[in-house]
C-alpha cells in the first residue's frame, strides 16, 4: 500500500542513553518487540505503519514525566497513544522515537455525583467509563465509533452520535492533567462548571493531538441518566428528503439526542453484519432522551417533519434490548461496511459544514460517489452538520488510493468553501495537515505554530503531525 | 479613593509620532480630551479612573488594524474598551497608551437562521443583538448583568442568567475575527458548529480581555425563541434552603433555564429600586423554557423540590410583563443595591465552585458578612454554583476597602479550597491577579505568560492584565 503518501523518512536517531533512561526506568515496560512497534505504528488510518523504536507503557502521571524527561534530555519524539482507534494517521511515528501507550492507566480516579463529575486516568475507555458509573444514575454521552480512551478522545476533540444534543469534548471536559514538554504537572482547570480566570488551556490541549503536552487525567460532566428513552428507524426516498427533516428538526429546536444518517450502501452493510432486517433506503436513526411526555411530545414533533418530507416507517424501538441492537449495529458501521469488499481497506473522510449546506454538500459528493470504481458508504451525525465518507479501497491499488485523495480532496474543498471545516471530529492527524493553511489562512496558522513553539521548543510532542510546514 | 491599591505608575510614553500617524488616520475620531480620556480609565469596579494618553474611536476592523499598527511601531499599549462595564478593572491604563472604543462598531452583519448563527461587529451589545433578530423567531441567551457588548463579553468569557442552561459565552461562540499584535486579521474558525481541525484559537482569544489580540468581529449562536416561558418566584426560611433547593434541581437534571438566588437585602433593595413587592426572605428566581407541557412538567418537579426544602409561597408570572419587570429588576440588581447606601461604590466580588460546595461557601461567606461593618447582598447563578457578594463602600473610607478586600480574599480562598475558581464570570483583570497563581499554579501560569509572549512579544496589549508578575 502505497497511497496515501507518506513524506520521506525524517527519523530522528534515538540514542542508546535514551533507551537505558528508559530501561532504568520502566523495565519491562519497555518494549523493543517488532509487532509490539508495528502495532503502536498504525491506527484505523489506511496510512502503512510507521513504528516507533520502542514502546513504553505508562501506569501512572509519573511514569509520564520519567518519559518526557528521557526523550527531552535527548530530543527524542514522544508520541502518546491511548486505544490506537484514530482514522487519521495521528499516532504514526514518523520522526522515529518513543511511544507512550498510556492504556494501562485505566482507573477511575473519582466520582462526584453530586458535581455531576468524574476524573479518569488517560487510559479508561468511554465503555469501561459508563460500566463502572452505571449505578450513580448518570451517563457520559460522547460516543466516537470505536471504544476509544478519554484521553484520545481529549486529544482529538471527539464527539460522536450524542453531541446533537450534549456536545462535544470541547465542551464536556471540565479539566485536564497534562504533562508539558518540560515534564511539568499541570492542572487545566479547577473543578467549577465555569470559570473566566485567564487563558482557556483546558481548550488548548482539547484537539491538540499530542503535541502540546500529554494528557494523563481527565475529568468530564455526566449526565443523568434520562427518565425515558425511545429510538425511531424512519426510511426516506433520498438522502436529500432525509437530510431536509434533519434540518428542519434542527431549526425547530427539537433536543434530540441522536439523529444519524445512513444511505442505502451503509444499511445493506448493517443488515448483512449485525443481523438487522432494515429496509433498504436511506434512513435517519433518531434516540429522543427525557420525560415520558417529554419523549413522546419530541417523537410526534420529529414524526411530523419526516412525514412532511417524504419519510416512511417511523418505526418505534420501544425495548431497550431493540433499541441497543440498533445502535451498536449503528456504532459497528465501520467494521460493517469493510466488509462490503472482503480485503479493503477504509479511507474514512469526515467534513463538516453549517446545517443550511448539509444537502448541498452532500448531493455534491454523491454525484462524485457515483462515479466511483469502490464500494462507497454515506454515515452522518447530520443533526451536527457532520458526515463520512468511507470509501472501500483495494490496498494494492495505487490508482484507487489516487482515485480516493481525489473525492477527499474534493469533498473537503466543497466543505470549505461552504464555510465548513475539513474534519468535524476525526482530527488532523497527517490527513488534514494539506488543508489547515487553506481552512485557516497562514496568519491564524502562524499563532498555532507560535503555540507549538513556545509549549514544546524542542519538537519533541507527537512531531510531524497538524502543522504543516510553513509555506513563507 | 485609595484602594484596592494599584502598582506604582508604569506609564510607558506615548510618542508623538505614534499621536501624529493616529492623528492622521483617525482624524477626530482621535481624542485628546480629558473627561474622554477619564471616561475611558474607568469601569464599573471600584478602582480610581487610570485614563489613557488618548482615544480613538474605531468603525471596522481595518480601523483596528491601523490603530495596532500604529502602536506596535511604537511600543505603545493598547487597550480595547466595549461598554466599559467591566468589574475588575480591565480597561483601565495601568501603562498609559491608546484605548481603543469599539462601540461605533455597531453593525450587525450577517444573520443565518436556518443556521441559528449570527455576526455582529465586537462594539454591538446582547440588548441590540436581541432586538434586531427579534423577527427570526430567535434570541442569543447570553445575559450578563450590564449592556455589554459582545466584544467584551468574548473576552471576559462573561455567562449570566441563562448560563445554567444555554452555557456561557465559551459554549456560545462560533468564531471570532481577531487583529492580532502584528495587526494581522484572522478568523478563528469557519461557521460549522464543531471541528477538530488544528488548536482552538477562538477558546484561546475567549476570556484573554484583549491581551492577545483585538476582537472585532463575533459570531454566536441563536437559539429558537421557546414556545412557553414561565417565571416563579420562590421564598425561602434560610439561604442554605434555598441553595439545597437548587443542588436538588440539578442534581436531577431539571432543565431550567434560569435560576437566581436573591438574599434578603438584595430583595429589599428590589423592591426599593424596581418598586417591586416581593416578600423580604432569601429568594429563588425560576424561568423554565420548553414546550407548553414541558415547561409545566419541569415547573412542577421544582415546586415540589422546593417545598421539600421549606420553600414557601411559589409564586407564578405568568404574563410577560410581570416575567419582564421581574428579569428586568434582577438585572438592575446592582444598580439598585448600590441605592442601599447612597454615594457608596460597590466592590463586586465573583466566585464559582462544585455545585457540591456551594452551600457551605455561601454559608461560610455569610458568616464574614454578618460581621462587615457596611452593608452586602448575595446574588448568585446558583445553578452553576456561581455567587456574587456586593459590598458598599464608602469611597473615602480606606478603612472598609481594606476590611472588603480581607472578605474577598477569604471568599476567593474558601472558594479555592472548594476547588473552585477566583472567579466564575467577571473576569481577572487586576482584581483577581493576586489569585492566578494559587488558582492554576506556577507551571500552568507560565504556560500562560508563554502563549501571550508568542502571541504580543512587545506586550502592547492591555499590558498588565490577567498575568501577575512572575515571582521566581
Amino acid at each position: 500500500m502505497n497511497a496515501p503518501a507518506l513524506a520521506p523518512s525524517l527519523r530522528r536517531p534515538v540514542p542508546q542513553a535514551c533507551l537505558d533512561a528508559l530501561a532504568a526506568r520502566f523495565g519491562d515496560r519497555l518494549s523493543l518487540n517488532a509487532s509490539v512497534r508495528e502495532h503502536h505504528g498504525r491506527d484505523e488510518s489506511p496510512y502503512p505503519a510507521v513504528p516507533p523504536d520502542a514502546v513504553v507503557f505508562a501506569e501512572s502521571t509519573d511514569d509520564v514525566v520519567a518519559a518526557v524527561q528521557a526523550c527531552a534530555a535527548h530530543g527524542v519524539p514522544l508520541i502518546a497513544y491511548g486505544s490506537g482507534s484514530s482514522l487519521e494517521g495521528h499516532v504514526l511515528a514518523v520522526e522515529g522515537g518513543i511511544t507512550l501507550d498510556v492504556s494501562r492507566m485505566n482507573r477511575v480516579l473519582s466520582v462526584n455525583p453530586d458535581d455531576l463529575t468524574v476524573t479518569v486516568q488517560a487510559g479508561v475507555t468511554r465503555k469501561q467509563l459508563n460500566n463502572e458509573i452505571r449505578d450513580t444514575g448518570l451517563f457520559f454521552p460522547i460516543d466516537p465509533g470505536a471504544d476509544a480512551s478519554l484521553g484520545g478522545m481529549a486529544a482529538t476533540r471527539a464527539s460522536g452520535t450524542n453531541a446533537v444534543r450534549y456536545g462535544t469534548m470541547r465542551d464536556n471536559i471540565v479539566s485536564l492533567t497534562v504533562v508539558t514538554a518540560q515534564g511539568k504537572v499541570i492542572r487545566t482547570a479547577r473543578r467549577a462548571k465555569k470559570s473566566s480566570a485567564g487563558y482557556d488551556l483546558t481548550r488548548l490541549f482539547i484537539g491538540s493531538e499530542g503535541t502540546l503536552g500529554i494528557i494523563t487525567e481527565v475529568t468530564v460532566r455526566l449526565y443523568p441518566q434520562p427518565e425515558a428513552v425511545s429510538a425511531a428507524v424512519c426510511n426516506f426516498p433520498s438522502v436529500d428528503a432525509a437530510v431536509a427533516a434533519v434540518i428542519q428538526t434542527i431549526q425547530m429546536g427539537v433536543p434530540v439526542a441522536r439523529v444519524e444518517l445512513l444511505d442505502t450502501a451503509t444499511v445493506r452493510a448493517l443488515n448483512l453484519y449485525s443481523k438487522l432486517t432494515l429496509r433498504e433506503t436511506p434512513l435517519l436513526l433518531f434516540e429522543f432522551h427525557g420525560s415520558p411526555a417529554g419523549v413522546e411530545e419530541q417523537a410526534t414533533t420529529v414524526q411530523e417533519i419526516t412525514r412532511e418530507h417524504g419519510g416512511m416507517d417511523f418505526e418505534w424501538a420501544v425495548h431497550p434490548e431493540d433499541r441497543n441492537r440498533l445502535w451498536a449495529a449503528r456504532h459497528n458501521a465501520y467494521f460493517a461496511t469493510l466488509q462490503l469488499r472482503p480485503g479493503a481497506r477504509a479511507s474514512s473522510t469526515d467534513v463538516c459544514v453549517p446545517i443550511s449546506r448539509l444537502a448541498d454538500c452532500i448531493r455534491e459528493t454523491n454525484a462524485d460517489l457515483a462515479r466511483a470504481s469502490f464500494p462507497t458508504c454515506v454515515v452522518g451525525h447530520v443533526g451536527d452538520g457532520n458526515f463520512h465518507v468511507q470509501m472501500l479501497l483495494d490496498p494494492d491499488s495505487e490508482a484507487e488510493w489516487t482515485e480516493a485523495e481525489t473525492i477527499n480532496r474534493r469533498m473537503v474543498r466543497r466543505a470549505l468553501d461552504m464555510d465548513g471545516t475539513c474534519t468535524g471530529e476525526h482530527g488532523v492527524g497527517l490527513h488534514k495537515m494539506q488543508f489547515l493553511a487553506e481552512e485557516h489562512g497562514e496568519d491564524a496558522l502562524a499563532l498555532m505554530r507560535q503555540v507549538k513553539q513556545a509549549f514544546d521548543p524542542l519538537n519533541i510532542l507527537n512531531p510531524g503531525k497538524i502543522l504543516p510546514p510553513p509555506t513563507r
